[in-house]
């Protein structure tokens, strides 16, 4: 990964380009790429018209609690958009799309969004990943449980496809009914661009509890089967790009467009996680944690979900992570301001932090403002700041946050390995990547070098390797990520005081955590604030 | 005491009056009262010079961590300014006094501060209340024990004065050799008023582990001794304002010096806690409660110190405090500033937490931000906040550490309960008292009626009745505390709906004040941290 950095302005509009675009929450980003020297040539952004619908439709129509939808014309609107800009006039060999999953929707036999149709019916919506009314179907799958439940924990998550599709059917039989497909959002868009359907063994296999060998749980709801279809390996493509959409977007040639991914996994070929023994932590407003490696294992004890070929072919790969990361900081900073502006507040906290020494503080606190999904899967679990004493400076306190969120990637690193799952990069990766406190605290706790690789629009960047893949650009994703992914990587080394430092505070951090009176008090708590928001 | 407000001016300079000093920390504040009528007729506060030397002594020779000494001339002149102030040709009938203690001071047999023939010798200074650095030499008598500690929970802390004469003996021998008296500065003002030595049994009880029986523990320290004095009850005269003084103040008359007591004491009188059944909770920087009793009990497990007959004559009292009070409010308001001036930012605090509902937040803290003294009586423990979550407010959080307070409070009420002390009347004063908040909360949470009494400098009041018992103006201190106290009171009481969701909080408050985690990771933080500071 020593090679120069390849950056130059790509002007002849005659060079062959890819396009990848990263479907996220609030909006798609697009990167342009010169198919030949791999140099990120172009990129675009585009927030979807409605966003979250969490409170009403756009008719005003309200919204239970726990509702996230989107409008999926909403995602063709910014499709257009960030293919013109980028790809008008072009020649566009691959086009790869990644997608938040699991963000199901109904469709007609045709392709058509069931939404347009009844745009009344919140059913009829996109249900957003966040979407987390449907918790409860998820806690009937899983006391009936099953062996499909294997790969997860033992638990299907309330934001997973197969309890979205209850709850539609439970609390909708009308649009159920009318509802001839039930697809991830982004395979629907994949559908949308080539006028065919294919489904994404990524998102099957992660959200929708599908294996090789036994399918998808279909037989826990009536009619789902029919509504599904057979899953197809990333990197195979889904199609050429339809007449309508090269004729709309101006796209000269026929661009394959490749199997969706799911975006957290997208990121994996553009820092060069091919191989095994890499673990990528994507550090962002919440953090997640993949390792890949060519053998499959049982899921290693308290994480989150695992399968074999799914986000890479060939590849098994296990994720877990922490419901709140950047948020947690950024909660922090606007509720006790340094500075007017956020960006004078983030950097008087970093600097205030950065001044205070290792287990200076006597602070620790527990990273659960978000609830705890590692190891306690409970969303009812709140955060701890423990050590407060009278003189702790706000400084003092954001660097306890800050090492918090390390204490609790070091938890998964650990069940990681202790799951037999070899560790020999730690790669990060995402928003957070960028805060020099935050990588060198994490380096420092880990206790092990640690890469960040530079790169723009990592996980955009990550779709379009899918989209060379599947186009046959390159042979595999060692050589889509050679070609295409980061140039190179800062490596950071662990400052050895500190770590020896951390690894006092982190054994007091693990104490907070498998206490059972902590839990408990919390769990007292919530059910006393509970009732305030019944 | 349900009489009308009797404040009016007294401007007839032939009317007999009282005086009251309160001798704290930073500043003597005294009140003038018309013997007769018990109006407050005037006030007066001056701070002394030299303050608290923690750093270096006069001369700029630096202090060991942990040192907090006083000079006695600042005593002497506090004295004069104010009886000066108050008295100039008034006809005083009595004066008293309270004062900080353990805050012990060598002296010749004449009465002569030590300090002022040894100006560059620390341990010739006062030691204050506060003065930590003798906590070894009480960790040595504490390992010998001892039946003299029965009225201490086993331990003499290392603030009382055993401590403080074996820290002089054993670090300055020279220093030692030339004290004749070893006296609480309170005393010592007494001695300088009157001419003659006269030591206080509430002193004696509660901060030299005196008893009527054994008298004090002087074995533990050769030389003690000799160098120490018989006790003299409280409300007893100590002689008369010597001529010295009323020619150099300008009081008329002969004043009765009555024998000191300790600040947090002297407020009882001022109050109404002059009967059994009586808890005060003085709410200030820290918080102390005192409960008084006409049955002598054995110390309540987990309270901090009991004598019979020494606070007041003929009540057995017992008592026991919060590390942290007010301070815990400031450091946070301090620390995290709604508003730019300290009066704007309370207020902003104050709305803001008022705001929230009980049990709203889901979030618990525990109030040891100043180390904790009850149940563990671990200085090193330090404050929790548990149940954040992103969102949380500050208001919230603001309104957690208040209700904190209120918990470590219901905790020592409960203790004294539990000990067999009856309480019939829970009396809140000092600052905090009139905390709107604050005292409703404290209300809620304790789940019975408070009463805050109606009265302006309670403690200097409190002195001033010591004084005219001593004198004979009453005939006790019921009397004293009828005529001369707080005219009338505010009764608070609970919300019955809050109470039950402060029950159901404190439950979860109890539970983490008695976790074993949470101080075995706070022991762990504090090792870590103090290895920055040493």
């Amino acid at each position: 990964m020593a090679r120069l950095p390849r950056r130059r302005a790509v002007t002849d509009m005659s060079q062959q380009c890819l396009i990848g675009v990263d479907f996220g929450t609030a909006s798609a980003r697009g990167v342009l790429i010169d198919a030949e020297t791999g140099v990120q040539v172009d990129s675009a952004v585009h927030r979807y018209r409605h966003g979250v619908l969490s409170q009403a439709l756009p008719n005003g129509r309200r919204l239970p609690p726990g509702y996230a939808l989107q409008v999926p014309a909403d995602y063709l609107e910014a499709a257009e958009h960030i293919l013109t800009r980028l790809g008008q006039g072009r020649q566009v060999v691959s086009i790869g799309i990644d997608f938040t999953a699991s963000s199901p929707m109904p469709a007609f036999a045709d392709g058509r969004a069931l939404q347009a149709a009844l745009p009344d019916e919140p059913h009829a919506y996109v249900k957003l990943w966040k979407h987390t009314a449907a918790q409860s179907y998820a806690d009937d799958v899983n006391r009936l449980g099953g062996r499909f439940l294997d790969n997860f924990g033992g638990r299907v998550s309330g934001e997973a496809m197969l309890p979205k599709a209850i709850e539609l059917a439970r609390q909708s039989p009308a649009t159920w009914s009318r509802c001839e497909r039930f697809i991830e959002a982004g395979d629907w868009l994949v559908w949308q661009l080539t006028g065919s359907e294919c489904r994404s063994m990524d998102f099957a296999c992660f959200k929708a509890q599908y294996t090789p060998d036994e399918g998808y749980p279909s037989h826990l709801l009536p009619g789902l089967s029919e509504r599904l279809g057979p899953p197809t390996a990333v990197g195979t493509a889904a199609g050429e790009l339809s007449e309508r959409w090269r004729s709309s977007t101006g796209i000269r040639g026929w661009p394959i467009v490749a199997v969706a991914s799911i975006d957290s996994h997208a990121v994996l070929p553009a820092v060069g996680a091919v191989r095994g023994g890499a673990l990528v932590g994507a550090l962002g407003t919440s953090a997640g944690f993949i390792a890949v490696d060519p053998t499959a294992h049982a899921l290693p004890s308290g994480l989150e979900s695992a399968a074999m070929g799914a986000a890479l072919p060939g590849l098994w790969s296990c994720e877990a992570g922490q419901a709140a990361f950047g948020d947690m900081l950024t909660w922090f900073a606007q509720t006790f301001p340094l500075a007017p502006d956020m960006q004078s507040n983030f950097a008087s906290y970093d600097a205030a932090a950065s001044a205070v020494r290792p287990g200076q503080s006597g602070l620790v606190a527990l990273d659960w403002f978000g609830g705890n999904r590692i190891p306690w899967r409970d969303s009812g679990l709140g955060g701890v700041l423990a050590g407060l004493r009278i003189g702790a400076s706000a400084g003092e306190i954001y660097r306890s946050l800050v090492e918090s969120l390390c204490f609790g990637a070091r938890l998964i690193v650990e069940l990681i390995e202790n799951g037999g799952v070899p560790v020999h990069e730690m790669i990060l990766t995402s928003g957070l990547s960028r805060n020099a406190l935050l990588v060198q605290t994490m380096t420092d706790v880990l206790g092990r070098n640690v890469s960040i690789p530079k790169i723009e629009n990592p996980t955009a960047v990550g779709a379009a390797i899918h989209g060379a893949v599947a186009a046959g650009l390159v042979p595999d994703y060692i050589a889509g990520s050679f070609r295409y992914g980061a140039g190179s990587k800062r490596v950071l080394e662990p400052n050895q005081a500190h770590r020896a430092i951390y690894d006092e505070i982190y054994g007091a951090y693990r104490e907070l955590v498998f206490d059972d009176s902590v839990r408990s008090v919390m769990r007292r708590l919530h059910g006393v604030s509970a009732r305030w928001q019944g």
